[in-house]
């Protein structure tokens, strides 16, 4: 078994690689498809479905995102957590039932294995809570210096049942926009955690895999148009995006945007607006208002979405663009972060 | 459009993300799929069969890699062709049919945008040989230092057409072992490249898209048992771990071994022995015997099997090893690479 910390041969392919591969990540990760070791994972998707009692017209989804968060540990997460919740959510918000991931570390040589073991233990325990299955994977050493300490890359395969229709650009004037909790946790945890310099971090990160949550509310309803996690960019960028795929106005309410109170501190200490602030762990839906009420409170029955509700709605015009009603009475537009605000914060 | 260099701010997920994906990424890239830029790409599965007319049970091949190559560009290829034929030949060593793939980049502050462009670029020229299409994506940047330039991560799914079985672990005694082409060719290739100090570097890469000699192979023969293509760690690792997946022997002849002369010729000035030295467009399979001179025949009609032909058998004993008979008539055991010899090939 390999000790200490990671060498440049961990990642030749050879000997010291499959040391690496059978004393770390296998008897974490182990599972029928993924030690069959062969250079592609077969996985059954006729089985999977069988087991969750899912029609399907033939649908997958296909997502990926590489993880690079600074630094690798914050109150509520690491990058292993993140790394699985980032890839659930995105099969998720297309209404995807997330089946199988892959999961590709790119490691700096000298990294301590314990630290790894950590990422992977905790990377585990998440791929459990989403019921879903690691079953390929790659490892790469860079030298000293090439990399900072570890990115993680995952990639995810879902599949979409049938007749569920559900993206960016499927948001209808009249529909309710829902939020499913507080927004800025993720970010602000990441830039205290990075900045602390021996303080108690008491902020945590929102990372959570929402497809539970999802479930719950494509059950409720058959009005889901449009799902987004607003991660990078936060709540305001996510929304206008949404605008602009759907070519829609959208309004919200700023009273009804919760942040939670050390959040909303740190912000102001900082100088951060939490609409731009990531989140990992929340996601906004835009669903035909008839079936709004229903759906928050789905949502509000389930362990991500206690804090669900309805923020505003979307209009005809102006297309492409976001208003937000302040708590002071006025409106103000909200734009797209305009540049770098938070660099590494997933 | 973004000039120059990559920025922290082209990584946010804000404006600047969104520039270097409109200007970039999607004007090279794009495909009805890829350009919802939804949160995970919804394929149809049923669509592309009926385009292949290949028949499915409803498996699907799930691979991934990332690519860290140095440095970027080498004679043959470049690191965005590595990233798709790596991935689409993982997919056909399982005898899988590729079909989509995502793309991810990580990107060091300040690589230069026509840096960016060409390998893009050269990416897409890669999906377009192999008839993939690259449907979703990501892009991080990190600060200047904190990574080498661009890592890329690729994943690939394909389809496994129905009653396809094969495996690591499934080659059997009295199997012939064939071997695609000359090796050693991507890994000397990538070595002088980075040696070269001004030199001319005439050794090429071999890096090439598998899938279609593959499917020439599947149509010829049902009784091919395993494939694999001998990257890291070179043929002789592969054949040591096929050995040890199917707990059987394998023995090679060195005569039927094809290196390059100029090939052979750096090996020797380097200390370097071919058969542990990355290939990134050959393949070996391991094939019932009667079938064995049918399959390399219809190889050799194809544009990178030319030179294929039959290297070796498969015994009952001793189990687990390769060996190899020498050109000066002893024999050898074949061991898999034990450190690292090569950093950064792939």
């Amino acid at each position: 078994m390999p000790r200490g910390r990671v060498l440049l041969g961990h990642g030749s392919g050879g000997k010291l690689s499959h040391e690496l591969i059978e004393s770390l990540f296998l008897p974490q990760l182990t599972n029928p498809i993924l030690q069959t070791l062969d250079d592609s994972a077969v996985c059954s998707l006729q089985g999977s479905l069988k087991a969750r009692a899912t029609k399907m017209e033939g649908r997958i989804a296909l997502t990926t995102d590489s993880y690079v968060v600074r630094p690798l540990f914050f109150p509520g997460g690491d990058i292993g957590r993140l790394a699985v919740c980032g890839t659930v959510n995105d099969l998720s918000m297309v209404g995807a039932t997330p089946l199988f991931l892959s999961a590709a570390f790119i490691l700096e040589e000298g990294l301590p294995l314990t630290t790894l073991r950590r990422i992977v233990a905790s990377l585990r325990r998440a791929a459990r809570e989403a019921k879903v299955k690691i079953v390929t994977g790659d490892t790469k050493v860079v030298e000293r210096g090439s990399a900072d300490g570890l990115f993680i890359n995952t990639a995810g395969v879902g599949i979409v049942p049938d007749g569920v229709n559900i993206s960016g650009s499927n948001a209808r004037p009249g529909d309710a926009v829902i939020l499913s909790g507080s927004i800025a946790d993720h970010g602000i945890s990441v830039l205290l955690e990075r900045a602390k310099m021996g303080f108690v971090n008491s902020v945590k990160s929102d990372i959570a895999p929402l497809n539970h949550l999802v479930a719950v509310m494509l059950r409720t309803s058959q009005n889901l148009h449009a799902l987004r996690d607003p991660t990078r960019g936060g709540l305001a960028t996510t929304l206008v995006e949404i605008a602009h795929q759907s070519n829609v106005a959208i309004r919200i309410l700023e009273e009804k945007i919760v942040v939670k109170q050390e959040v909303a501190a740190a912000c102001e200490v900082l100088g951060y607006d939490p609409l731009y602030v990531a989140n990992e762990g929340k996601l906004i839906a835009i669903v035909a208002s008839e079936d709004a009420e229903r759906v928050v409170d789905s949502m509000k029955k389930t362990r991500y979405g206690k804090q669900a509700t309805i923020i505003g709605e979307v209009l005809p015009d102006p297309k492409g663009r976001v208003l937000m009603k302040t708590r002071v009475g006025g409106t103000r537009i909200v734009d797209m972060l305009s540049s770098e605000q938070f660099p590494r914060i997933c």
